[in-house]
């Protein structure tokens, strides 16, 4: 048959290790790789602590390279032995497999462009490569993939679902946000450096309302206090009620059955458990 | 026919673009309108802080009269082609427009007033602006307005069903948080300037039962925070309940079909679909 | 008829007026009392306050002897117009109204048993006066009295309900902040003087696990603060439990329909709407 | 019968005191035992402030000792009158009665292994002793038993249907804590020491996502104020659903018989009230 799309065994069998996590191989490149990715993300935290950097700066380097070259040959590989490296290059996880490498490469390149030397962005990649903790989110595909798919859709469900309710919420509350700060400013902002200004009384009120109070920025005033107290309890009561919402949406969901398979042309994810091609662009799974 | 409240057929064309959201004018005139609002209150919040305010004084300064010049002729245009004026005026979103409007003026008006030229309230009118963030409300007359309207419904419903139950705990809360407060008092009032008076110490029990806690005022002695350490789990306890009395009544609550349509009579929203008269003045819709 | 628990028909009426709040009597009382209470705490809360105290000195304590006064005047009412003064003098309000008037007369009394006139307690009486707040618990008798006890019923139903699961949760906690803070204090106690001791240990955990959070005692070694994360997740995780309970068990309670009708000889509440004879002492209603 | 299992008369009385709470004897003995850990978790607690050290150095040593041989007797009871000593020793509880007595020992041993007299753990095993409050969850077993593991069974089943939901969450809010910490540290790092390294902004997404918020730890620049602000109501939207997830499962949770027998073979609890042989091992109850 002269299907174009027809791909050779071997890239067949490379994109079902790489994308698929259904067979053995599949799975053990997908621990493998998890592993990977996991201790990546260890040696780019650790790298980011100055008393480790300055003790081990040779392992730390050589670890940081270690990956970059294998998440590279990965990616290399996931390219060409999927039927449309473009749909794959821009999905999600092709987008995140890039931003991955990318920053290691950036103090080689940077050099070329910039020819003055300047120490731009000199701390700046390694911080980037923490980019690479977006990738553990593969840990979904492995380990009773299709259940936790199934868990990850009732919740995303149940989110939709609630969607325009939470969404008067929010915008109701950034607006008392912005209410709020403006009053905090007018009342604090003459004797309290603190309110000075109304994007620091927002950030106030913000940290307030959600409870989170790090008591960097306080009210000194006894009108201050009293208005903040009012505050406090008006956001608290409006705060409280999307956790209703969302329970009470999460009570009507309804899971659906979903596969872990990936589509070897579009690399989109969430097909149904009895689809055979693809619902994003007809390709065959 | 001799109805007087017929209007001309150019006052109903600027009543439809102005006031409803259903026609393209309208809805153009809605975004244009939102987005103006946004931008206004953006000015206000950025020229509180002092360093933009400092760098651009004159861009500032004509944005803001820009923007009061715009909104006064809007609300003019609203009194004029609306059918009755006054209860326009008298509406929420009537009131909340003449505010936003009000504060741009008083530095003009107020020295003909207090004639001896005091810089009473040279900072105010700016804070006082940010009540134009009110105007953002009507958002929800834009984007799929009648779904956000059901959506709202059904939470206002849900908290007017759990009100009798709200109003207890509140209230039980509000006895507790004095009691609470008078007991700091007596029992740190004398060793720590923190808790000096009843009022400090009621702000301290509101923010620690809410679980903000600031930490800028904090009980010291092993007996106050033992104290401390019971009044926040009762209040933890206590304050947890209304989550649940929400959770619930919005599981009961049921939506109602509701549409964006404004009398153009009182300019009361929150019509039925169905309704072809307003049900507070009985005027056609 | 010779029944001994016949009252007279003024007694009846003042016990009608005092106690009940189904007659317009009995409720333009209780609302007289309501706000003398509210008004008494609020010169309670405002003496505590320095400046206020030095600047009106007469007109506060001629305002708390007022109160102090006409809580007595009723008191004694109250005991007289019941049949069994011994039963409402120690029902739960019974002791509160006692208490409500005792701290003014504590100045007066003491120094006749503490002959050598020592300062002791010369604040406290005033901050003890805050008991007064206890009684502001009878605004529930006055609005909408019968729904409103229905809905505390409805409540008291749902935490009864749940009492075994919320003490299962409880007790566990109570454990989790034991050994938490014993962990800490044997991580952080050495180098921190914040966790010097266990029971200081102890509230750092419960402010905590509670979220409240206030930052006055805070690891700082990296191990502290590792361990700190883990208790701060655990413990969050375990306190959100409860929130669901009561949710579930607040789905489940059923209301029972309650009067707001007073026994005249026990003084207890709590009567179904269709009793004739109090359920506690079998006095007709 | 030649069954060797078969417990003299004296071990199967001593087991039914000792383990079992049925019967008058045995609850007597599990009351008492309760109160002996609740005073000597006290011990320790108040041995671990120094005030109270001092001034009672002999008092607490005595009980410190009284609790401690009182258990090890109790230990070696255990061990004794059940059928399989190592089953015991390696259950749950059979690890921590072992734990509760091990510390007080280790002075008096660890000198024999460690000969040159460090003052290595000389305040360690105080500490360690607080592991007795574990016994604490004995309480269980008392009063009202078989409700309450009723009840905790039912809390165990919901957090078990709702794990793989929970999981998702946990792992997402993770991954969100790696990366907000890498993205406060790239823009507050530079002039904000309290993000000079990755592992301290997570310890610090950590206080802010679950809104402890202590205050230790806060950004300082604008630019990090605002996305401090994103991440916690982003943050707070996430941590908001698991309440929902569980609130639900706890509704659908349904609640099995179980008794409160403990197997004479194997030391397991958690046996269905109608079963007559142990569920894990298969010897009789």
């Amino acid at each position: 048959m002269n299907q174009p799309q027809q791909m050779s065994p071997w890239r067949a069998k490379f994109h079902e290790i790489i994308f698929e996590a259904d067979t053995a191989a599949g799975k053990a490149f997908d621990v493998a790789l998890l592993i990977a990715i996991f201790i990546s993300v260890l040696v780019v935290v650790l790298d980011s602590v100055d008393s480790i950097h300055e003790q081990h700066p040779r392992m730390l380097m050589f670890a940081e390279w270690l990956f970059t070259i294998l998440f590279t040959i990965e990616y290399v590989l996931r390219l060409s032995c999927t039927r449309r490296p473009l749909g794959y290059a821009c999905s999600f996880f092709g987008i995140v497999d890039l931003l991955a490498i990318l920053p290691s490469y950036m103090p080689l390149v940077l050099p070329l462009l910039v020819s003055d030397g300047t120490p731009f962005l000199t701390e700046g990649p390694e911080s980037l490569m923490v980019v690479r903790a977006l990738r553990l989110l593969r840990v979904f595909r492995i380990f009773k993939l299709a259940q936790f798919l199934t868990e990850a859709s009732t919740l995303k469900q149940a989110l939709l679902a609630s969607r325009a309710k939470l969404t008067v919420f929010f915008a109701a509350i950034l607006i008392l946000v912005v209410i709020m700060g403006a009053a905090m400013n007018l009342i604090e902002g003459a004797t309290n450096e603190d309110f000075a200004n109304i994007p620091k009384s927002c950030y106030w009120a913000i940290v307030t309302i959600t409870t989170v109070g790090y008591g960097d920025i306080v009210p000194q005033t006894p009108l201050g206090r009293g208005l903040a107290a009012i505050i406090i309890v008006v956001g608290y009561s409006m705060i409280v009620v999307p956790t209703g919402i969302v329970s009470v949406e999460l009570s009507h969901a309804k899971a659906k059955a979903i596969t872990t398979q990936v589509c070897p042309d579009c690399s989109q994810e969430g097909h149904d458990s009895n689809a055979e091609y693809c619902k994003f662009c007809g390709g065959k799974l």
